[in-house]
Protein backbone atom coordinates (compact mmCIF):
# COMPACT_ATOMS: atom_id res chain seq x y z
CA UNK A 1 0.00 0.00 0.00
CA UNK A 2 1.11 3.48 -0.90
CA UNK A 3 1.91 5.95 1.70
CA UNK A 4 -1.21 6.76 3.86
CA UNK A 5 -1.32 10.45 5.79
CA UNK A 6 -3.13 10.86 9.44
CA UNK A 7 -4.21 14.19 9.77
CA UNK A 8 -6.63 15.90 12.00
CA UNK A 9 -10.51 15.94 10.59
CA UNK A 10 -11.65 19.06 8.13
CA UNK A 11 -15.77 19.80 8.37
CA UNK A 12 -15.77 18.44 4.81
CA UNK A 13 -14.96 15.21 5.83
CA UNK A 14 -17.31 14.62 7.85
CA UNK A 15 -19.72 13.25 4.77
CA UNK A 16 -16.97 10.08 4.70
CA UNK A 17 -16.76 9.65 8.45
CA UNK A 18 -21.10 9.57 8.67
CA UNK A 19 -20.16 6.84 5.92
CA UNK A 20 -17.85 5.32 7.86
CA UNK A 21 -19.57 5.49 11.31
CA UNK A 22 -22.52 3.40 9.69
CA UNK A 23 -20.27 0.93 8.52
CA UNK A 24 -18.80 0.66 11.88
CA UNK A 25 -22.42 0.42 13.40
CA UNK A 26 -23.14 -2.53 10.79
CA UNK A 27 -19.73 -3.97 11.66
CA UNK A 28 -21.11 -3.80 15.20
CA UNK A 29 -24.12 -6.06 14.17
CA UNK A 30 -26.44 -2.65 15.36
CA UNK A 31 -26.53 -0.82 11.99
CA UNK A 32 -30.27 1.22 13.58
CA UNK A 33 -28.68 2.72 15.66
CA UNK A 34 -26.77 5.42 13.84
CA UNK A 35 -29.33 8.07 14.20
CA UNK A 36 -27.03 11.09 13.46
CA UNK A 37 -26.40 12.94 10.62
CA UNK A 38 -22.93 14.73 8.52
CA UNK A 39 -24.95 17.92 9.48
CA UNK A 40 -24.74 16.91 13.18
CA UNK A 41 -21.15 15.63 12.83
CA UNK A 42 -20.10 19.48 11.42
CA UNK A 43 -22.08 21.34 13.85
CA UNK A 44 -20.83 19.33 16.50
CA UNK A 45 -16.82 18.91 15.93
CA UNK A 46 -16.50 22.35 14.10
CA UNK A 47 -18.03 25.15 16.49
CA UNK A 48 -16.30 27.29 18.95
CA UNK A 49 -16.79 24.60 21.70
CA UNK A 50 -16.41 21.09 19.84
CA UNK A 51 -17.58 18.35 21.72
CA UNK A 52 -16.05 15.61 19.85
CA UNK A 53 -12.41 15.73 18.00
CA UNK A 54 -11.63 13.64 14.69
CA UNK A 55 -8.38 12.09 12.85
CA UNK A 56 -8.74 10.51 9.61
CA UNK A 57 -6.39 8.81 7.42
CA UNK A 58 -6.21 9.56 3.89
CA UNK A 59 -4.74 7.86 0.74
CA UNK A 60 -4.70 9.26 -2.77
CA UNK A 61 -7.22 11.78 -1.96
CA UNK A 62 -9.52 9.37 -0.45
CA UNK A 63 -10.79 8.89 3.28
CA UNK A 64 -9.62 4.96 4.13
CA UNK A 65 -10.21 5.45 8.34
CA UNK A 66 -11.10 7.73 11.27
CA UNK A 67 -10.92 8.18 14.50
CA UNK A 68 -13.13 10.24 17.19
CA UNK A 69 -12.05 11.43 21.14
CA UNK A 70 -13.83 13.30 23.66
CA UNK A 71 -12.63 15.52 26.40
CA UNK A 72 -13.87 13.39 29.67
CA UNK A 73 -13.95 13.71 33.46
CA UNK A 74 -12.81 11.16 36.35
CA UNK A 75 -12.98 12.32 39.75
CA UNK A 76 -9.95 10.08 40.21
CA UNK A 77 -7.85 11.94 37.57
CA UNK A 78 -9.33 14.61 36.47
CA UNK A 79 -9.86 15.86 32.79
CA UNK A 80 -9.38 12.27 30.45
CA UNK A 81 -9.45 11.30 26.98
CA UNK A 82 -12.05 8.52 25.66
CA UNK A 83 -11.81 7.03 22.54
CA UNK A 84 -14.88 6.72 21.24
CA UNK A 85 -14.79 5.14 17.97
CA UNK A 86 -11.88 4.24 15.62
CA UNK A 87 -12.64 2.55 12.06
CA UNK A 88 -10.47 1.50 8.77
CA UNK A 89 -12.64 0.64 5.22
CA UNK A 90 -12.16 -2.95 5.24
CA UNK A 91 -9.89 -3.03 2.20
CA UNK A 92 -7.20 -1.01 4.38
CA UNK A 93 -7.40 -3.36 6.64
CA UNK A 94 -3.83 -4.60 8.41
CA UNK A 95 -1.38 -2.26 7.10
CA UNK A 96 -1.14 -0.11 10.04
CA UNK A 97 -3.78 2.38 9.59
CA UNK A 98 -5.66 1.76 12.34
CA UNK A 99 -2.62 1.99 14.71
CA UNK A 100 -1.14 5.38 13.33
CA UNK A 101 -4.88 6.82 14.33
CA UNK A 102 -5.35 4.86 18.04
CA UNK A 103 -1.53 6.34 18.07
CA UNK A 104 -2.26 9.87 17.27
CA UNK A 105 -5.33 9.91 20.14
CA UNK A 106 -3.29 7.68 22.68
CA UNK A 107 -0.41 10.03 22.22
CA UNK A 108 -2.40 12.84 23.39
CA UNK A 109 -3.50 10.68 26.25
CA UNK A 110 0.23 10.18 27.08
CA UNK A 111 0.72 13.63 27.14
CA UNK A 112 -2.30 15.16 29.20
CA UNK A 113 -4.37 12.86 31.12
CA UNK A 114 -2.61 9.37 31.69
CA UNK A 115 -5.01 7.02 30.37
CA UNK A 116 -7.20 6.38 27.60
CA UNK A 117 -10.44 4.86 27.77
CA UNK A 118 -12.83 3.10 25.28
CA UNK A 119 -15.11 0.45 24.68
CA UNK A 120 -14.89 -2.55 23.16
CA UNK A 121 -17.59 -5.65 22.31
CA UNK A 122 -16.13 -8.65 23.64
CA UNK A 123 -16.23 -10.48 20.28
CA UNK A 124 -15.06 -7.48 17.98
CA UNK A 125 -11.41 -9.47 16.87
CA UNK A 126 -10.15 -5.77 17.26
CA UNK A 127 -9.85 -6.65 21.29
CA UNK A 128 -6.26 -8.54 19.86
CA UNK A 129 -4.85 -5.10 18.41
CA UNK A 130 -5.92 -3.24 21.07
CA UNK A 131 -4.40 -6.02 23.82
CA UNK A 132 -0.91 -5.71 21.93
CA UNK A 133 -1.14 -1.93 22.11
CA UNK A 134 -1.36 -2.42 26.07
CA UNK A 135 -4.57 -2.06 26.95
CA UNK A 136 -6.18 -4.16 29.79
CA UNK A 137 -9.65 -4.91 29.65
CA UNK A 138 -10.93 -3.66 33.41
CA UNK A 139 -14.29 -5.31 32.97
CA UNK A 140 -12.84 -8.39 33.69
CA UNK A 141 -9.91 -7.34 36.02
CA UNK A 142 -12.22 -4.35 38.18
CA UNK A 143 -15.57 -6.00 36.58
CA UNK A 144 -16.79 -2.66 35.62
CA UNK A 145 -19.81 -3.04 33.89
CA UNK A 146 -21.44 -0.17 31.07
CA UNK A 147 -25.00 1.00 32.32
CA UNK A 148 -27.63 2.50 30.22
CA UNK A 149 -30.91 4.13 30.72
CA UNK A 150 -32.02 4.48 27.17
CA UNK A 151 -34.98 6.77 25.78
CA UNK A 152 -37.55 4.03 26.57
CA UNK A 153 -36.43 3.86 30.29
CA UNK A 154 -35.97 7.81 30.66
CA UNK A 155 -38.96 8.00 29.47
CA UNK A 156 -40.84 6.08 31.97
CA UNK A 157 -38.84 7.86 34.57
CA UNK A 158 -40.49 10.85 34.01
CA UNK A 159 -43.69 10.14 32.81
CA UNK B 1 -35.13 12.77 58.23
CA UNK B 2 -35.57 16.31 57.55
CA UNK B 3 -36.08 17.52 53.99
CA UNK B 4 -32.85 17.79 52.07
CA UNK B 5 -31.78 20.13 49.05
CA UNK B 6 -30.71 19.11 45.99
CA UNK B 7 -28.65 21.87 44.20
CA UNK B 8 -26.03 22.67 41.79
CA UNK B 9 -22.78 22.68 43.36
CA UNK B 10 -20.25 26.08 43.93
CA UNK B 11 -16.81 26.14 43.43
CA UNK B 12 -16.30 26.38 47.39
CA UNK B 13 -18.28 22.74 47.64
CA UNK B 14 -15.57 20.99 46.15
CA UNK B 15 -13.64 20.36 49.39
CA UNK B 16 -16.64 18.45 50.54
CA UNK B 17 -17.09 16.94 47.49
CA UNK B 18 -13.22 15.57 47.54
CA UNK B 19 -13.66 14.20 51.03
CA UNK B 20 -16.58 12.15 49.06
CA UNK B 21 -14.36 11.06 46.02
CA UNK B 22 -12.47 9.52 48.58
CA UNK B 23 -15.29 7.99 50.38
CA UNK B 24 -16.34 6.32 46.84
CA UNK B 25 -13.07 5.07 46.15
CA UNK B 26 -12.73 3.51 49.37
CA UNK B 27 -16.38 1.93 49.02
CA UNK B 28 -15.02 0.71 45.64
CA UNK B 29 -12.30 -0.47 47.17
CA UNK B 30 -9.59 1.52 45.48
CA UNK B 31 -8.69 4.11 47.81
CA UNK B 32 -5.30 5.23 46.15
CA UNK B 33 -6.81 5.81 42.73
CA UNK B 34 -7.56 9.20 43.64
CA UNK B 35 -5.03 11.63 42.44
CA UNK B 36 -6.91 14.95 41.98
CA UNK B 37 -7.27 17.59 44.57
CA UNK B 38 -9.94 19.93 45.75
CA UNK B 39 -8.52 22.87 43.88
CA UNK B 40 -7.84 20.80 40.69
CA UNK B 41 -12.11 20.16 40.84
CA UNK B 42 -12.55 24.01 41.15
CA UNK B 43 -10.58 24.90 38.24
CA UNK B 44 -12.02 22.19 35.96
CA UNK B 45 -15.77 22.47 36.86
CA UNK B 46 -16.12 26.30 37.71
CA UNK B 47 -14.30 27.74 34.66
CA UNK B 48 -15.43 29.06 31.32
CA UNK B 49 -15.45 25.98 29.65
CA UNK B 50 -16.51 23.39 32.98
CA UNK B 51 -14.92 19.94 31.94
CA UNK B 52 -17.79 18.05 34.42
CA UNK B 53 -21.21 19.18 36.28
CA UNK B 54 -21.98 18.57 39.71
CA UNK B 55 -25.49 18.66 41.90
CA UNK B 56 -25.00 18.43 45.48
CA UNK B 57 -27.24 17.15 48.26
CA UNK B 58 -27.03 19.43 51.44
CA UNK B 59 -29.01 19.06 54.95
CA UNK B 60 -29.04 21.77 57.75
CA UNK B 61 -26.02 23.16 55.78
CA UNK B 62 -24.18 19.54 55.77
CA UNK B 63 -23.11 18.72 51.68
CA UNK B 64 -24.81 15.05 52.53
CA UNK B 65 -23.50 13.81 48.77
CA UNK B 66 -23.22 14.68 45.28
CA UNK B 67 -23.34 13.71 41.43
CA UNK B 68 -20.55 14.23 38.92
CA UNK B 69 -21.71 14.35 35.21
CA UNK B 70 -20.25 15.66 32.13
CA UNK B 71 -21.24 16.15 28.12
CA UNK B 72 -19.70 13.08 26.00
CA UNK B 73 -20.09 12.17 22.17
CA UNK B 74 -21.82 9.31 20.71
CA UNK B 75 -21.17 8.77 16.79
CA UNK B 76 -24.60 7.41 16.92
CA UNK B 77 -26.55 9.94 18.60
CA UNK B 78 -24.64 12.91 18.66
CA UNK B 79 -23.66 14.68 22.46
CA UNK B 80 -24.76 12.32 24.99
CA UNK B 81 -24.52 12.57 28.96
CA UNK B 82 -22.29 10.16 31.06
CA UNK B 83 -22.80 10.10 34.73
CA UNK B 84 -19.37 9.67 36.94
CA UNK B 85 -19.88 9.37 40.16
CA UNK B 86 -23.01 9.22 42.42
CA UNK B 87 -22.60 9.05 46.42
CA UNK B 88 -24.55 9.45 49.80
CA UNK B 89 -22.79 9.30 53.01
CA UNK B 90 -22.96 6.55 54.61
CA UNK B 91 -25.38 7.63 57.59
CA UNK B 92 -27.72 9.44 54.69
CA UNK B 93 -28.64 6.40 52.60
CA UNK B 94 -31.66 4.48 52.02
CA UNK B 95 -34.11 7.72 52.15
CA UNK B 96 -34.26 8.90 48.83
CA UNK B 97 -31.28 11.03 48.63
CA UNK B 98 -29.20 8.76 45.51
CA UNK B 99 -32.57 9.01 43.18
CA UNK B 100 -33.06 12.39 43.66
CA UNK B 101 -29.44 13.40 42.64
CA UNK B 102 -30.07 10.43 39.95
CA UNK B 103 -33.22 12.06 38.77
CA UNK B 104 -31.38 15.55 38.68
CA UNK B 105 -28.41 14.31 36.32
CA UNK B 106 -31.10 12.00 34.17
CA UNK B 107 -33.62 14.53 33.30
CA UNK B 108 -31.08 16.57 31.57
CA UNK B 109 -30.64 13.56 29.67
CA UNK B 110 -34.24 12.84 29.23
CA UNK B 111 -34.93 16.53 27.61
CA UNK B 112 -31.34 16.30 25.69
CA UNK B 113 -29.60 13.42 24.91
CA UNK B 114 -32.38 10.62 25.05
CA UNK B 115 -29.72 8.23 27.18
CA UNK B 116 -27.75 8.34 30.27
CA UNK B 117 -24.58 5.94 30.63
CA UNK B 118 -22.23 5.19 33.57
CA UNK B 119 -19.66 2.33 34.95
CA UNK B 120 -20.73 0.38 38.18
CA UNK B 121 -18.84 -2.08 39.72
CA UNK B 122 -20.70 -5.66 39.47
CA UNK B 123 -20.46 -6.10 42.74
CA UNK B 124 -21.80 -3.00 43.79
CA UNK B 125 -25.11 -2.82 45.72
CA UNK B 126 -26.36 0.06 44.00
CA UNK B 127 -26.78 -2.28 40.57
CA UNK B 128 -29.88 -2.88 42.34
CA UNK B 129 -31.13 0.82 42.82
CA UNK B 130 -29.89 1.82 39.48
CA UNK B 131 -31.95 -1.24 37.61
CA UNK B 132 -35.36 -0.04 39.57
CA UNK B 133 -34.92 3.20 37.59
CA UNK B 134 -34.25 1.38 34.69
CA UNK B 135 -30.77 0.97 33.61
CA UNK B 136 -30.05 -1.84 31.74
CA UNK B 137 -26.27 -3.64 31.99
CA UNK B 138 -25.06 -3.04 28.63
CA UNK B 139 -21.82 -5.44 29.49
CA UNK B 140 -24.38 -7.89 29.85
CA UNK B 141 -26.90 -7.55 26.91
CA UNK B 142 -24.66 -6.34 24.43
CA UNK B 143 -21.26 -7.42 25.79
CA UNK B 144 -19.83 -3.85 26.16
CA UNK B 145 -16.30 -4.25 27.80
CA UNK B 146 -14.52 -1.19 29.40
CA UNK B 147 -10.39 -1.51 27.94
CA UNK B 148 -8.38 0.92 29.24
CA UNK B 149 -4.58 2.21 28.45
CA UNK B 150 -2.95 3.16 32.06
CA UNK B 151 -0.20 5.50 32.63
CA UNK B 152 2.60 2.21 32.40
CA UNK B 153 1.23 1.36 28.81
CA UNK B 154 0.94 4.92 27.95
CA UNK B 155 4.71 5.08 28.68
CA UNK B 156 5.75 1.74 27.41
CA UNK B 157 3.73 3.13 23.63
CA UNK B 158 6.23 6.20 23.52
CA UNK B 159 9.30 4.87 25.23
Amino acid sequence: MKEFLVRKAKKEDMKDVYEMIKGLAIFEKMPNEVKISPETLQKDGFGPNPTFHCFVAELNSEIIGFTIYYYCYSTWLGTSIFLEDLFVKEEFRKQGVGEELFKKVAKLAHESSHRLDFHVLRWNPAVDFYKKLGAIDLTKTEEWHLYRLNDEALNKLFS
